[in-house]
This record gives C-alpha cells, structure tokens and sequence, in this order.
C-alpha cells in the first residue's frame, strides 16, 4: 500500500475509458491452485486444494477490471468454504471489484470416510467437486456439482450371458442448484443408492464378495442410472434445478456409454 | 446381420417397456476415436483423428437406446466432414437410432499451412476444433468452436516498464451458430487480426525480429481481445450467436487471466 | 533463405561461445502437433496426427541449438513414418542439427480394423503408439510403445463369489526394443491374447454375449497379465529389451491396480 | 478381522503357488487419492492432497500381492510426510506386504508464501511435487521432484528486435536424489535465483514493473536455464544424482522449447 505512494508515477492503464462500447460478460482470473479447508454436513471440516475461478462483469465504458484484487482477496479472505454460503462470498467480491455481477466458482477434491460392508473396516473415498456462487442482478445463487464413481453392470450382458455380466467404473456427475440447506454428502448418498453398487476404498474378502453380488442383483443401464437419480431428485424439495449425467466406460469398448437428463423444478 | 437370424434367443432388454415415466435429453455413446476426412474452404481436405460424442433423445416409455446402432454409423457412414452439413449428418442419425433429436459431435486438430511474416517459409499451425450437429425438433443447428492460439502483451507491463513488457502464450476459444456458409479458416482469420500477434510453426531470425516488434507495438488485455474480436463478429453477417473467450497464459504468474463476451444477435 | 541475404545484421545468438563448460544431454522442442501417415503391417498406410519431440544434444562450448531446423525439418522431411526405419530418421535429424546424439519421439492414435468375434461386424478400434527413434554413439536403436485397452476380470472375485465377477477395461503399456523387423500389429496381436479379453468398436447382441462368457472363463489379476505376455515375449526372437504393465481401473474401487515386469533378453 | 472368522470359506486366491517362474519388478495400487500433511523446512506442516502409488515386488512363487494391505496401511499410518523419512516408510510398506523391495510414491501441490518484489504484498505459489521413497536390497533411497514455474525471456528475441522481447511462462523440472538433508524449499529458491525472474500469485503495479524489467535484463534461452542450474547444484553437497529439465512454452510457437541435464555425482 506505501509502495504506491512511492510511485505515483505508475499509471493505471486499467482505468482509463474504453470507447468501444462493448461491455464484458465476464472478466478475471483462472486456475489459480488455494489451499482450502471445506466445512462438512456434520460440522467437521477438511482441508483440501481448491482450484479458482474468479470473474466480475465489466461496463462497457471501462478498459480493464482489477486483476490484483482477484488474487489479494482469496489471499486474505477465502479460508474456509461453506457451500450453503458460498453465493455471498460471490456477493462480497463482486463489491470488492466494483461490479454488478460476480461468478466465483472453487473445484477440489472431497474426501467421505466410508465403511467396507460387510467387514466395516473404514477408508477414505474422493469425489471431485464443484461449487459455483453466483451474484447477478442483486440475486445470489449457488451451483453445486459432485463426481460420484460408481460400479455400474449391464443388464442386456447379464441377460443373454449364461454366466457373468460386463461391468465397470462409472461416473455419475451431478449438478445441482439448492433451493434450501443441502451438503455434498447429500448428493453423494443419494447417487450412491441408486448405484449397481457404490464404490470404497478399502475391501476385505467378505466385501468383495458382497460387491460383486450386490451389482450382479442389481444391473443398470446409463439409461436407468440417471432415470433412477432424476426420480429420486424429483421428490427432494431441497433441490431447484439438476442435471443428472451417466458415463459408463465400458469394459468391452474403448468409449464410453452416456446418458443425461436435464430439469427445472 | 445374418448372425441376427442365427440367434434369435437373444433377448433385446434395450426394447423393453419403461413405467418410471422420464424422458431421457440424451443418450448414446462418448469418446470415441475415429479416423476422419475433413473438407477446407479451398475445397481440398485432410486427415485427421476426430473423438466423437453422439447422442439422441429417448421417449419416457422405452428402457433403452441402440448404443451399436451409433457405432456401426460411426464406422460405415461418416468418412468426410463437412462442418456446412454436420446439422444434416445428426438429422440421419437421429433417424437410424428411430429419434426425435440428435446430438453430433466432432473435436479433432485441424492444420493450417502458414506462411512467417517476413521469410516467407512455411509450416503447418494445429488447431483445436470442435463442430456440433444439432436436430431438434425438425430443426438443424450447427455449432462450430475453435481454439486460435495466439501471442499476448500486457499494456500495462509496456505502459509502466522502461524496457520490456511481459507478453505469453494465449487461447482464443471463438464459439459460433453459423448462419450462412462459414469455415475454419474464417473463424482462425479473423481472430488471429485482432491479437499482439499471431503464431507459427516455424519462423527464420527475421520473423522473429519482427513478431517480437509486432506484439510490442500491438499490445492488448484479454479485456481488449474479447472486445476486438466481439466488433469484428458483430459486423459479420454469417455469424449469428457467438461467444469469445480469451485466457492468457500468464508470464508473470502461475494463473490465467481471462474474458468472455457472449452475444445472441 | 533470400530474406537472410537482405538481413545480414541479425545475430545469430545460438552460435556464440559457452563459457560454463557444461554439455547438455537433450535441447530441442516438444509437444508440436503434425499430420502423419503411418506404414502398416500389411503394407497400407493411414494417416494420423502425431505429437512430436525433437531433441539432439549440445557440446559444452555451444551456446544454443538450431531450434528452428527442428521444425523446418519436420515440414520437410517427416511425411510418412515406418516404425522399422526410424532410428534413421533420428540419424539424419542429427546430422541436420550438427549434432552427435539425436532423439525423435512421435506420439499418435494407431487404427486397427477388427471383426466382432459372432458376427463378424468390422469396426476400428484406437492404440496410442510412441515411437522413439534414437542415434547414439554412431548406433541407432528404435523404442516402440503401445498401449493396448483390454477386459480384465478378477479371479478372486469370481472364486468368492456366488454368482458375477467384477472386471473393467485396463491398459496394457508394451514398451520394446525391436531386434528385428516388428510391427504396432504384432504386440497388439500378442498383448489381446494374453487379456481376459480384447476389446471391440462394435458388438451386436451375440458377439456382446460371447465377451462376456469368454471373460468370465479366463479371470487374470494384473499379475497373471503381465506374466503371461512376459512369457511370450521371452520367447518372441523379434523383442529385445521389454517392459510389460498392466493398469486396471478397478470397477470396485476409485483407484487403479498395477504391476510390472522389465527384461533385457 | 473378526469377520473373516465369520467368511473361513472365502480362499484367498492371491496365496496360491505360482508356477509361471516369472518374478514380477512392481506390483499395486496406483492414482489413489488421500490426504496428506506435509512437514515444510521451517518446522511448519500444511495440508495438501496426494495421488499414491505404492508397489512392491513378488517373487516368481507367489500368484499375487496383497492389495488391501496397501490401502489399509495409507488410511491407518500415513497421515503426515516427511520427504527426509520417506525411504523409511517405503521400507515399513516392504514390510508389510512381506516383500523386498518397496516403491512409494506422493504427488502433491506444495505452497509457498512469497512476497511481491517491491510491494512486499504476500500471496502463496503452488508447486508440484513427486516424492518417490524406494527401499531395494535392504537400501533406502528418495527421489524429489518439484516443478518450479519461472518466467523465461528469449535472448535472440531481445538482441534481434528494436523493442521488446518474447518471455512466456517455463516450468523446470528438477528431479534429485538427496544425500543429505534437503527440503523442497531448498530446490524452489536455487531454481527461482536462475530464472529470468520468479513468478508470483499476487503483484502490485510496482511488482509488475520490477518483474518486467528484470526479466528483460536478464535473457535465458532453456540452453541457459538448464546449465545454471546444474552449475549450481555441481556445488550442493547434498545432491546427490540430479536431472534438470526445462519447457518454455513459447509464446511465438504453439510449441515448446526443452532442455535437459542429467548427472550422477
């Protein structure tokens, strides 16, 4: 701050008028690595490494926004990230840079500790998160997407086979708005029931055999994956819009099976 | 095709009734690698290795879709591209797979043979393209999206340095509905005019002396890119919604800087 | 050429001398993007785009490298690549740097056309290829790299379990030293022997029932695969130096399973 | 544990008697996610999240390793790293698995918190760092890995043009084997000191200035950067092997420009 006094030769080229009449939807910085602690559903909290982005709108009358104050305020004022606030950290930097609208969107890894089956040994599982805070025309709003793996068993394999089903690794990524308190475990035991079977980190013998058996009973086509999910976020009234997308990369081709469906509530 | 008859045991679990009442957006298959032709302005093509995405809709009583109904269409019918025609390529597909809408996409490298500034000698330029055919409800729509790297110099480094100005490697990502005949090469002409500077491949000492001199004297933010850009599409009449994206890859820091105008027009 | 004639005031900063006294091992460019054919087994050609690495080394008393040669070579010289001739390319590319040393890698998607083992519906399947051409001390010597996605079931899982077995695409990662004339079609070949079972573009109903019985039949750990393919390179007279791994993205868990084997014969 | 009293007819696949006579070099879990806390040269610790591999070797009687063992010991004993220890726990991994040999490796974003070059503003910088802990043969070895990301600026481009020069962003790669203390801060500032300049998260318009200017007074082509950097770590007593690599990616190219020296001391 002193320094500037000692220069005040420094133009600020940001400020100067912009005569091209054209204003910016969106503008400031991206992929910038912050470690961050994630408050969770039932009070704890976790540090993890969160990846930023930053962005304002600008008016059309304005060369340039403040890049500096992107970085200085997640330096000093993002510490600890509450999903069901997040939308009002967005509010305060939208302030902070003078703008109208503010897009602050954080991507980390989530980690849920999770008990084997049948033996209940424990072990941390990961899921890529998502959360967007958005302010827009004196309204908040929050986007929250989660990546929850899972195994997923082809029912036409499993019917035509006389032994055996192809199965594999699956992603289901889910995208959220709320409409009241919601934490990311919600999502992930949501998506998880309605799973072949849910993923762990860690598998005794005795579970392994569980596993298996419990996709072999329960097969599900990407199709099937999201219409289950799709039922399942219809009923929940925590939940404004979703979009529910299946990515099954399938163990017999070198691609992958897709599905998505798409709602506003 | 005759191994069909030969198997007539073979249930199809894909056919069956659906009674969960949910329509599915899209279905199909994703990341796939297929060998692919694609059509120049100057009426020659090239080779190149596309990934495809295709997917159709599914009406809430049908269980499934038919995944190798996009791969045999894949392998037997789609040998050239014609970004003019993709929209009609999707309405095929939507047929074969009995749909009322389809989703094609293609993303592979595209080459640009380029000649440096001064030298004269010529290389070949990758670009990332990625082109989406559209029928939905009787209507064909195209998407058309290219990455146009470029190089970036800093207005405010130059303005307040004695010597110098910090200036990097920058994506231009230009996303646009053409609404007349449009190409590749448009799209890569027009946004390479309105960066520091544009690159190539290969470039002599007396290209390079002068693509150093070019971005000095020609510096801009990603603020002036977006804009510089938006001007020029706003006054083209084949482009109807457009959006233009720019992130630099920062010199001076281990982030991006980025901007992002999106018009409906 | 004629352009250097009219700009002979341009130093050439690459030819002063080095006073440090350290030689360095590899200087080139890396990550250039080119279209490519490639030579097959049978004889035909296609065509790719492969990413480069072009590097030589540098005598102690040399300031810099030729960097733009690496180029100009590659959009001169470099149209088709026949993995059995490569080495030679890295020769040249030295001689053309005034180089001892030279090493030219070039990365690309391969296409092999397969028939469904029923119904004998064709389609192409996708390898990621390296090949490593390098000239060393007056002796050339070629590495090539495949990595070829398999079917994978787990024994355990099917001795465990009543009924099903969990399995997953994996990658097998097959780096040899040719000692003979060997094509990208002949590790493929010995690699989808060796797999619970090989992949396909395109299954109908019946060739979807046989991959999943033949699975089921032929369980492997990622032990088992990597031994069995050691096993047949050992006794392939063609394989000089190998490394054989084996990944398998677990459908029961968020993490990969590994191992590897490494041999010079 | 108790469970499996409950299960005592669930063999254990893994324990049967191999007859394949082939040893296997590296067998386990691979890309498993996990949080971690990292012991930094000021005795101070901070929270990361790592990508693990963890191997081990089996000898030709054995048909497989213990893959739970793996996951087990990462969620129970590895909570906090220490890189000067990690051969150590390499070793106790060995153990464990009952094996020989042990390869344990770590994957992380580290974070310094630097201030800017004038305006004395702090901010963090985030590195990646492989820590890799070998114990073989009854040795314990470390390998440290840290991508430091620097600014580059061209010296041909500087002394060939009236104005300017190009400068982009360059990550060097410094991989070494400790023979003594050394901390991953200890191979951030010997590289950052032989740059063009350092980067930094946040900078003040002061900053910029000073950051220009020095990189523009301070020309390094990857030739430079590579042979400084070795030249220092010849005379650091506690390098052992070391390998420096760096990539500028160009700001005048869409490709790179690479270096690399590597030693055994």
């Amino acid at each position: 701050m002193s320094t500037i006094q000692h220069t005040p030769f420094i133009d600020d080229v940001h400020r100067f008028e912009d005569t091209r009449c054209i204003a910016i939807d969106r503008v400031g910085i991206k992929d910038i690595r912050h470690p961050l602690t994630i408050l969770g559903r039932d009070g704890s909290s976790q540090s993890s490494v969160a990846t930023f982005s930053m962005c304002v709108d600008l008016p059309h009358h304005q060369k340039g926004t403040h890049m500096s104050r992107f970085v200085a305020m997640l330096n000093s004022d993002i510490d600890a990230l509450d999903i069901n606030n997040f939308a009002h950290t967005a509010h305060a930097m939208a302030k902070r840079l003078e703008a109208g609208h503010g897009y602050l969107e954080a991507a980390f890894p989530y980690f849920v500790r999770k008990k084997a089956p049948v033996s209940g040994v424990s072990s941390w599982l990961d899921y890529q998160v998502t959360v967007t805070g958005i302010w827009r025309d004196g309204e908040a709003d929050t986007c929250l997407q989660v990546v929850i793996p899972v195994t997923s068993l082809c029912p036409c394999s499993k019917k035509i086979s006389e032994y055996g089903a192809h199965n594999q690794r699956s992603h289901v990524t889910l995208t959220v708005r709320p409409v009241a308190e919601l934490w990311i475990e919600d999502l992930i035991d949501l998506v998880e029931k309605e799973a072949s079977c849910e993923l762990y980190g860690l598998l005794k013998r005795a579970d392994e055999k569980y596993v298996t058996e419990r996709a072999y009973n329960n097969p599900k086509f990407v199709e099937d994956t999201v219409r289950d999910i799709a039922s399942r976020l219809e009923a929940d009234a925590r939940v404004g819009y979703y979009k529910v997308e299946t990515e099954n990369f399938e163990s017999i081709h070198n691609h992958s099976a897709y599905a998505m469906i798409e709602r506003h509530k």
